[in-house]
């Protein structure tokens, strides 16, 4: 069995850092690289470039709003052209810095607010798919299972990956209970191991409802902006190996 | 005979405008566009590639350095790696945007502080043109003739197309008079007809001493930032087609 | 008769301008000037205030919010608190480039969407021109007749100057009609003047539906980012000049 | 014996923090806060003022260079009053948010490059001294002993009040010993302390060539953006109470 682990890295700004992206390199199989707006700058970029390629680590695009200060996770007022050229920019920044090493931009992965907003409409989410494809029809793109953003970019004739988010609760539908709801955040090491297990296992997930759910993604997101996000990323790395299953670059495994 | 008619463009931001830009998009036949760093922002560029392609002109990159308040005019203690960093990320930039619209970057004119900071020092002109190899090796490269730029570019395999500046002097060496000397700016109409005239009859140029120098370019580059930018862009395109010369973009000229 | 004149000036940015300050400011006998933040920076604040001294013309904060690229007219979600530390930040910085020329900064102008937030919340009002009153209890708040920012500074126990202005129609009610819908803009020339010269004189309006309107103004604004903007400035100044009125800075006529 | 105890802080930026400021304010007496253009931003300058108001600590304006990307530490062709008109900005900025708390301003301090610029050319810190005083002539300048800042402050009639950097070696001319040079970091705790006590009790330093020079220092700035600051100054503030000296802001000292 193959499976992704990927962190959003390269998201501290010239003196800041939000994560030790040196040690986290070292774990993940995917890097989603902020691209200059809501995090990261020209250097970061490199740095983070370079990093994957010293670890063999697959990398992917991380674009997101121009709003640094709110770190992208605010939602703005910004037309669907506005937001696609936004996002052009930033995708095509990191093709040419990669490139120039030799390495090749395999994933892609909204932002939060910029996430967000195309999630939340399907003609915004065609927009930016097809937009992608023109770019690079290559390019796997990473997904919640069944949200609007896959589906466009199954329409687009793009490669998707699903996502599971080994720290976060799922409700009965799978889909993820929100960040301000009670119980929202899964933070004992005990519970993310047993998971990181159980969905290695059976495919499955206990839904925040005591349910067990289905949860067909190939692809695991561990946060990076979070105090312990590191030792998270390793436990989730250990169940992987513990399972026998083969840590991969996200790009090998969309379809 | 053909030649090339340029012009940096789309240097505005946000609600501000240097240009006519639609208006001089019909006179040119390659447009230098500005990559959101001392000028343009991601829709400006995309505005920028929309009118190129409306119009079929060739379109090229110009990337400064990131100072929008001095317009990249100011040299700025950036590193080698920094420069290559912005330098790439701006390229990227804009390759994706023209991507997306079916176009190609087809060539590359560094804007000001950025272009002498790097014509000052051949390893960082190598290391720039080594690096635009590696990200698109059919890129043409803007020079002028002799400078440290152009030595780079053949060192690293680049085609390259000498500019002529119609409304600038010229010393007895074909070097640039400084901005800020007496003569340095021709003016008057008569005059640059005059040059323009035979620069395309004779391939010479008269410098601000009197002698006369060979003016080995292909390519006519006009200033848009300027007042009367669009008529004496007019002038020259008069003298080109009075000359019965082809306007071709810069791509197919460079060798 | 005493009445101010004036107009949004300084928001240009490094090499853009938007208007002929130079020229405005021989005109008008009170200049908002932006802070930096949608529009302005620290030396086009210095120049403006150096123009205004020169001028004989009273000077206001005028800033708006941290938007650049959308000239603050995009209203964006920042919360109650971050709203007022922006406000505060430019008014400040404004405040001390003044104090440095020996100018003292006499009222407060909201730009664009910073106002329009403001005005649809009371309590956000209320907070604003407490913290006004916090940081200079003289302050003149330019305001819309009847409007909440009015009622606020009222509250505030901050002096208001009402404005009128002479190039946009208003409703029954004495609202500003929309800039989208049919009217909502008056362009001729005559029709200013009639407008002006009917407010001087009698302190009324004729409404978009053809009702005759009280207009309780003491100031009136012009529009500097427009093409005209000069001459319509020059066309009400005549027209006050014409009624035997006299230009005054708006802190002195504010109560 | 008074003495105060600094530190730079309110550097972080958005999502991203340098220090742990809430801890530091709990140790100094006085702080440097950033104004929003090396480090910092209007809601973190605010949350500066609230914490130095409830810990009693005196606030100074801490103004850098615009290049957050450099953290201000890069020097830049900024022209002298260029200069003027961003510190200024800033310093006006902080004042105005300062008294919406109804707390002063009471202290100046350059942060890196901006600071060495005016170091090095007394024609420019004359300037800066002398607009400081037009602003405020209260406020208290921040100065090595025989910098060319502390003459021009003198000068410009402004009181001063030199430093003494606890963790930073000083050669037999009581001038910093450069960064880049051995031994220039004063690392280990024993020594830091120890130099900290000889300097209370004796007013004298050990330099790095084994000579005893005097030290005319009434405060002590200790570092906030380096790993164990936070320890660093819990250590000095231990030595200050040791010594029966009593810790006070820098405001009440400067003479």
């Amino acid at each position: 069995m193959k499976i992704d682990l990927n962190s959003d890295m390269g998201e501290g700004f010239g003196p800041y850092r939000l994560c030790d992206d040196e040690a986290m390199m070292k774990i993940v199989s995917s890097a989603n690289i902020a691209c200059g707006f809501h995090g990261g700058d020209p250097d970061t970029m490199m740095r983070m470039v370079r990093l994957a390629k010293a670890n063999g680590v697959g990398i992917g695009a991380h674009p997101g709003l121009p709003d640094r200060l709110g770190f992208g996770r605010r939602e703005m007022p910004f037309q669907p052209d506005e937001l696609r050229q936004q996002m052009l920019y930033q995708l095509g920044a990191l093709m040419a810095i990669a490139r120039s090493e030799g390495m090749t931009v395999g994933h892609f992965s909204f932002h939060a607010a910029m996430g967000n907003m195309v999630e939340r409409d399907p003609s915004l989410a065609d927009l930016m798919m097809q937009t992608i494809f023109t770019v690079d029809p290559g390019l796997a793109i990473f997904v919640t299972a069944g949200s609007e953003i896959e589906k466009a970019a199954r329409r687009a004739r793009l490669k998707v990956l699903a996502l599971f988010l080994a720290d976060r609760a799922y409700d009965a539908h799978g889909k993820l209970v929100a960040r301000g709801l009670p119980g929202a955040l899964v933070k004992d090491e005990a519970s993310v191991r047993a998971r990181v297990r159980r969905f290695l296992i059976d495919g499955v997930l206990e839904a925040i409802d005591g349910s067990i759910i289905p949860m067909r993604a190939r692809s695991i997101l561990v946060h990076s902006d979070t105090p312990g996000s590191l030792e998270l990323a390793r436990i989730v790395r250990s169940e992987i190996e513990a399972a026998g299953a083969r840590l991969v670059p996200a790009a090998e495994l969309a379809s």
